[in-house]
């Protein structure tokens, strides 16, 4: 993740026109819990949503929003603590209420204002408390401030996540930051997971829809950590404008290079993410390669990173390749079951299917790194793919076993 | 599970015909590994396998036997600590060399043998070991020995799983008796689990195909312990013929009598399954009703049974019903989102998508007890289905994090 950070380091303000901050509202105990974004003018947006077809009132209110205002916003709501789901019609209200109040502390329109919610699902929203910490918001163009949006937004992670990448298009520069939030219920398919990313990159929200498609189906989509999925989950991304650089058109090189950097920036996010799993103490990266298509791969790899056998052995830092083999085989992708090679770390621990010597306390050393690679060669084919995931711990068990209590 | 117990209880070879025995060959340190199960005349044999496209050595023998024999067998020989799979062309050969051995052991051909095998997977047979093992078995037509099988094909169990039935059929009875083994892996389509069942019934092969086929949807491919699923899994019924009842024939009354007992059988099997997954401390079931389908009721009570977000929330003893309606909507299964009810034991805790005021005290209190029943109403359709599972504790990871250290 370090190969994105910048010095000075790029925050969501980062991107010019964009102001921040995060409050203590008192929706959660102690920890700040309420987080603003806006843009000094209109700002292309555009969302991606969780595919669960339970969706939470504030998912319904920013889908309805951008509907509305034609994918032109000037900012976005975020609470943490609650996360107004499953609340029936009063939720959806009070979800509308949280809107215009952002928008009238803000002199905007109410169509202009995104929400988003993470939380404790089935609880009604405490409008007084909420309504009230709307006022204590003062979102500034600075750093400090933008780390403090970083951290109201969060649950049980461990801690903020954060990225930017800059690149130059002609004279001037791009820049693309994101912060985001999630760690329990992460899977294929966003879930429990926020995503905030501001650019001041030049482009229509109807292409910036296409761009954030396609770079968090390479990324967010390809992120587990218990296979559940959530009622919240959004990626948002704004663009201001304010970069004075050409309007990116589709097809262009200068649309490629967008692309890559929203892509860089969601990869980094997601794998943060991954890594802060609950109670995770190591990041799994699965790289399938050989595969017939790069579906196939893909596929295969979220099966590996998402067993729950493959993922207690990586705690245990044990080379079990015997359980990989098995979530391989477990998906009804085509395979060809006498030629897989399956590499751990350094290790070359499968061969054409059947175990060659490696050396185990070195796999096993290796596996207490923070990032333990799985590689894996179907030798069928061309198609590659990658998954994200983390280790199952003592500590998942406990964080998920006492969430409400 | 009590409801199937009968007095005296029903072994392996309480059915007419059938020995049983079970011993330590050394395959494990000190437990029983070996078991030999025999008919006094050739039996009517049916199985199913696992559907994990890596499938081991014994699984191709033993599918390879039932094709030469035309569904006519005589014994079947099982070893635990060591799966046989991913072992190449020397584990085809040493599952063909146990196969042979057991044959001679007993004076018959060897495509009357069927073999399984459970345990490590990727390390080859200690052949010297398992061959002179062979040699130690004995087969009895009693029920301790029928215990001893019990106990031979166990690995992390914590307990032998056996159940039995007995129904009138004219003036005479008609046994049916299981036993199985398996704890972690489990999943639907069957996973590190063996199924072994017995029946002095008067059945053809591909008529008792059919029952057992039948029978194994509606039961084990219900049960799901971490989703992940293994190369070794099989469930075979062996048919003596020994009963003097008349031949069972398709679509009549005797058919059904003998399906039902069959899928009683496998369901009581799988529930105690089920509630010995590795650290388990409780059963989970989830039924669905009100679904548009049974098809779509099944899908969705595996997801609810099968997310770790549930399973730790039930270990937790917390009530926590945002989950379960996440996972309910996490399927691609047509629902209405407006109008699900969830009960959590005794309690109503989401009526029509909105929380209800329930007894948390004592809706906690269920959960600790053996058995905990998630009712999900749909209030959709007709369709109905169950699933069952156990809850995820600190010792699925512990058991699984040094399963092989």
């Amino acid at each position: 993740m370090t190969d994105l950070t910048m010095s000075p380091p790029v925050s969501l303000v980062s991107p010019k026109g964009f102001h921040a901050t995060g409050v203590h509202a008192g929706l959660k105990r102690k920890r700040k819990d309420l987080a603003l974004l806006v843009c000094e003018q209109l700002a292309s947006a555009a969302a991606v949503y969780t595919t669960n077809q339970f969706q939470a009132a504030p998912i319904q209110v920013t889908k309805q929003t951008l509907q509305a205002s034609n994918g032109k916003i000037r900012a976005v709501l975020v609470n943490s603590g609650n996360a107004n789901a499953c609340t029936g019609d009063q939720g959806l209200t009070d979800a509308y209420a949280m809107r215009a109040k952002a928008a009238a502390h803000l002199g905007i329109e109410a169509d202009e204002v995104a929400i988003a919610s993470t939380g404790v699902i089935g609880q009604l929203l405490p409008m007084d408390t909420l309504l009230a910490g709307i006022e204590l918001l003062t979102p500034e163009p600075d750093a400090a401030q933008a780390g403090a949006f970083a951290e109201a937004i969060l649950t049980t992670d461990t801690g903020v996540k954060t990225t930017g990448v800059r690149y130059a298009d002609g004279d001037t520069f791009v820049t693309v930051a994101g912060v985001a939030k999630g760690s329990g219920m992460i899977h294929p398919n966003m879930a429990t997971m926020l995503g905030f990313v501001t650019t001041d990159a030049v482009i229509a929200p109807e292409l910036l829809h296409v761009a954030l498609k396609q770079s968090v189906d390479a990324s967010f989509n390809n992120i587990t950590v218990d296979g559940d999925s959530s009622t919240n989950d959004m990626v948002l991304v704004m663009a201001s404008g304010a970069s004075d650089t050409e309007e990116i058109k589709a097809g262009t090189d200068a649309y490629h290079q967008f692309t890559k950097a929203l892509t860089d920036v969601c990869t980094d996010l997601a794998k943060q993410i991954a890594r802060d799993g609950e109670g995770a103490t190591t990041l799994i990266e699965v790289n399938v390669v050989g595969a017939k298509t790069d579906e196939t791969a893909r596929i295969i790899a979220k099966q590996v990173v998402g067993s729950s056998l493959v993922k207690t052995a990586v705690y245990g830092k044990d080379a079990n390749w015997g359980r990989i083999i098995a979530a391989v085989g477990a998906t009804k992708e085509p395979i060809d079951v006498g030629r897989v090679d399956i590499q751990i770390g350094s290790q070359l621990v499968l061969s054409k299917s059947v175990p060659v010597w490696f050396d185990e306390t070195l796999a096993s050393a290796e596996m207490g790194q923070d990032v333990v690679a799985i590689r894996i060669d179907l030798n069928d084919g061309t198609g590659t793919g990658s998954a994200y995931g983390c280790d199952l711990t003592y500590d998942y068990v406990k964080i998920n076993a006492s969430y409400r209590t």
